[in-house]
């Protein structure tokens, strides 16, 4: 605490040592700048470091106490009182600066992006609530103990290297045991053509700002993940719908689209596709790579984690198809292990993985080495293992409870993509209704979901919604699915009611 | 392993199944993918994954060891071989995707100023080598172990909540707790003013892509941190380099700056500056703010940690003067704990930190909460403060060491800057001495340094080098500026001689 204090106190008229020391804190106390409970500094400490006399420092900590300001503990110190007295200080005014014509032209999409999610995300949480919003792994399947051992046992052999600074590419074991991962699901890298990011997102902010400018396209299957989008439209660029057919994106329409526009890069999500669930064929995938391959049109493919996948394995991924380097393949640990961690990888051609990892030295330098090694000695022990096939099974129960429930309680005119992979599908409400409008109903009903407008380029998909059913107990999810189809009823009955405006809650993933 | 089978093998002319598989995995470990060492899948495994005799693949694994591509241990599996065959499977050459006319201007101008960037630096340490280069903590001071333990508390006590998605501003209770900590130094702010980012390198990043476009003016102390000029250019910004006088960036000169040009913003360190450890004084700062306010100019204040301060205390942050919430402060644990977390903040206005909080957002979603959350922790048990005192302790004598040095040690014409925080000082060469190539003869005699350039705008500064004595014992300081002074003494009597290009080292900070 630095405290300013007017040393001709002692003459006649100046307000005296004790008494500026107790304003000083009222005023901190009172701008909540010391909260409730904070330990003031001791007596002997503050009287040092002001250079005063102790007792004017215990002097003014009386008058605290005695306006109940502050609570005294013999022997433990004086504490800011859980109550600030009634009448209190206000923060003073001052002229504040107005930063919103010092935004650059980034910020200003981001924050109209913004303001668009923030409408189409759900309400808070309450008592009763089921939620099909959010789209998370469920917190109650993590293998937090299990990691907790491995984490304390990398910091205790490698911790020093581990909490220096690091090279940008990442951890070379990860990288080297990535490597052998993601040959099970046929993608053949070597560890130097893998470069570790903070999760997905970081992945899609390094390649936007390493192949996008203010005005490139940005061709991408319709509907699509809005955080991917976000980060393109933050660069600069505008995105080229493309519809999906057969469980990804259309093809023969990107390359009818492909004679018209010359958009910088197409981005797509063959496997566990965010909302629908789906899964592109073989056959869609070689068909999007030659088109790419002849156009040379370089495809970011969101991997999400090709091994949450239900039914019958996912195809390939893209990238394995790619002899000429031309996927940048993206992958996380956020939806098969934790999403806190912020731990994902990009695959790419080496030139290219050189030119990512500058961005990522200037983004944040490096991520974290000691998650990575954790996360490493996590997989190495066959933890990772295990645990996929545990919540694979978990989270396909919970898909095939909310297929069955859909199929039983949903009135005619409602559809649904059948999902076979990751943690949600999407809705299709009857013709005319607004998943926006209908939130208002479901949620009076106890139920709640994302509307699907989030997932669509400039504003379609108004009467489309996304289920997640990662995050829901079977018994939950056919309750919510009830409420869902009572509630679509009554918008059918009486459909005039309009969306409210919402405050953001979730982060939407 | 994902191995594409030709069914027809019975027929006669074709490959057999067996034969197949083990050309496969020899391809596989001839070209890098599978590495010395690994684990091949059990037969049984892959035997189902493949829809083959499990008779077939032990075939294919026989043949594999016979020709020493990997060998068998009974109980065990079979692992690849520490030494692949003579003769390896080159890897197929395919027409390789050219990315370089792909790469947006922010990575053209990223790629260019590593270049630069990479010229300057060090050599590889070897043996013997005495490095004043680096910047970075001593990872020997590191309360390694006392860290462990409050993570290992933090994941066991909190663990769900901190490994699922969290809120991009950041663990609650360590932004409370940050608000106290920095009102010992006389800055104010509410925990809904700080913002949790991955050290300092994003602060720079986030406000970077918050108020910069292509084509802005960024003044900024001369000499000053590479780092963070490396931001400001890659979101398209040109420097407008303003000297330093009595310790930190000329206000006079700024004003007279702001008659012709209009900088979106200032960027200075006024305590600890890298490189010089110089500390502005409490009036230099007063004018700056003035300055700064009258012009409405916003001021990005780099705080890297005032705790580090040798000798007096540093003068209050510019933050601290700052009625109308034009500063925007950044802080980090990097220096005063560890790098490797990846854990810093920003203080600016509730507007703008609202506006930083949504760039963070996109960039990565949150930081780590675990990491958060354990700092957090360790900070109320006051294992900070404790580990503060220690360190600030230790790197004081080290400084003072590196200071008798130089005094002691160097030629006439050699001057240095009078470190009074962080990790380094600024050496002047005597007139003409270029320092790239005085690091050559330098590395011959067994010391190293950072030659000045990367610190300074447009490839001013050759005749200056900076010198960290973070990571040096007292005794090794002493000997390295001896063999320094022997290599100035030896290019003052054969000045001719070029620096050589130098392939990159250790990270520069």
């Amino acid at each position: 605490m630095r405290i300013s204090l007017d040393r001709r106190a002692d003459r006649a008229g100046r307000v005296p040592l004790a008494r500026q020391i107790q304003l000083h804190i009222e005023r901190l106390i009172g701008q909540g700048l010391l909260g409730p409970g904070v330990k003031l500094p001791a007596t002997r400490d503050l009287a040092r470091q002001l250079g005063v006399n102790r007792t004017t420092v215990a002097l003014a900590y009386d008058e605290l106490v005695a306006g109940g300001w502050a609570r005294a503990h013999v022997g433990a110190g004086t504490f800011v009182a859980e109550q600030v007295p009634a009448g209190e200080v206000a923060r003073p005014a001052a002229p504040r600066f107005d930063w919103t014509g010092f935004l650059s032209k980034s910020a200003q999409v981001v924050a109209a992006d913004a303001r668009r999610r923030d409408r189409g995300r759900g309400p808070r949480p309450g008592p009763g609530l089921i939620s099909f919003a959010g789209g998370m792994p469920d917190s109650g399947l993590f293998p937090t103990d299990a990691f907790r051992r491995v984490l304390n046992r990398v910091i205790r052999e490698e911790g020093r290297e581990l909490l220096q600074y690091y090279p940008a590419r990442g951890y070379p074991p990860l990288r080297e045991f990535l490597a052998g991962y993601l040959l099970r699901f046929g993608l053949e890298a070597r560890a130097d053509e893998i470069l570790i990011v903070n999760g997905s997102q970081q992945g899609f902010d390094l390649i936007a700002r390493t192949l996008l400018d203010p005005g490139d396209f940005v061709a991408i299957e319709q509907p699509s993940y809005p955080r991917a989008m976000q980060v393109f439209r933050a660069f600069g660029a505008q995105m080229l719908p493309v519809p999906m057919v057969a469980g990804g994106l259309d093809p023969d329409y990107l390359e009818r689209l492909l004679e018209r526009q010359s958009p910088k890069l197409v981005y797509c999500q063959p496997s566990a596709h965010n909302p629908t669930g789906l899964t592109m064929t073989a056959a869609a995938r070689h068909r999007l790579w030659e088109v790419a391959s002849r156009h040379r049109l370089p495809v970011v493919e969101d991997g999400f984690d090709g091994t949450l996948c239900y039914g019958e394995r996912a195809p390939a991924p893209l990238k394995a198809l790619d002899s000429a380097g031309l996927v940048v393949y993206i992958g996380t640990f956020s939806k098969i292990l934790f999403p806190g961690l912020r731990l994902g990888w990009i695959v790419a051609a080496p030139d290219l993985i050189e030119r990512l990892e500058l961005a990522k030295d200037l983004a944040d330098i490096h991520t974290s080495p000691l998650i990575q090694a954790a996360v490493y000695h996590f997989c190495r022990q066959r933890l990772l293992d295990r645990h996929q096939v545990r919540v694979a099974r978990e989270y396909g129960r919970r898909r095939d409870a909310l297929l069955a429930s859909l199929e039983r309680r949903m009135p005619p005119g409602v559809r649904w993509t059948e999902s076979q992979g990751g943690f949600s599908l999407l809705v299709t409400l009857p013709d005319g209704m607004d998943a926006a409008a209908l939130l208002d109903r479901a949620v009076e009903r106890g139920v709640a979901f994302t509307p699907g407008t989030a997932f669509f380029v400039d504003g379609a998909g108004e009467g489309t919604l996304r289920l997640s059913f990662s995050g829901l107990a079977t018994t939950q999810i056919d309750e919510g699915v009830k409420r869902l189809a009572d509630a679509i009823r009554e918008s059918e009955r009486q459909p005039d009611r309009g969306a409210r405006d919402r405050q953001p809650s979730v982060p939407l993933v």
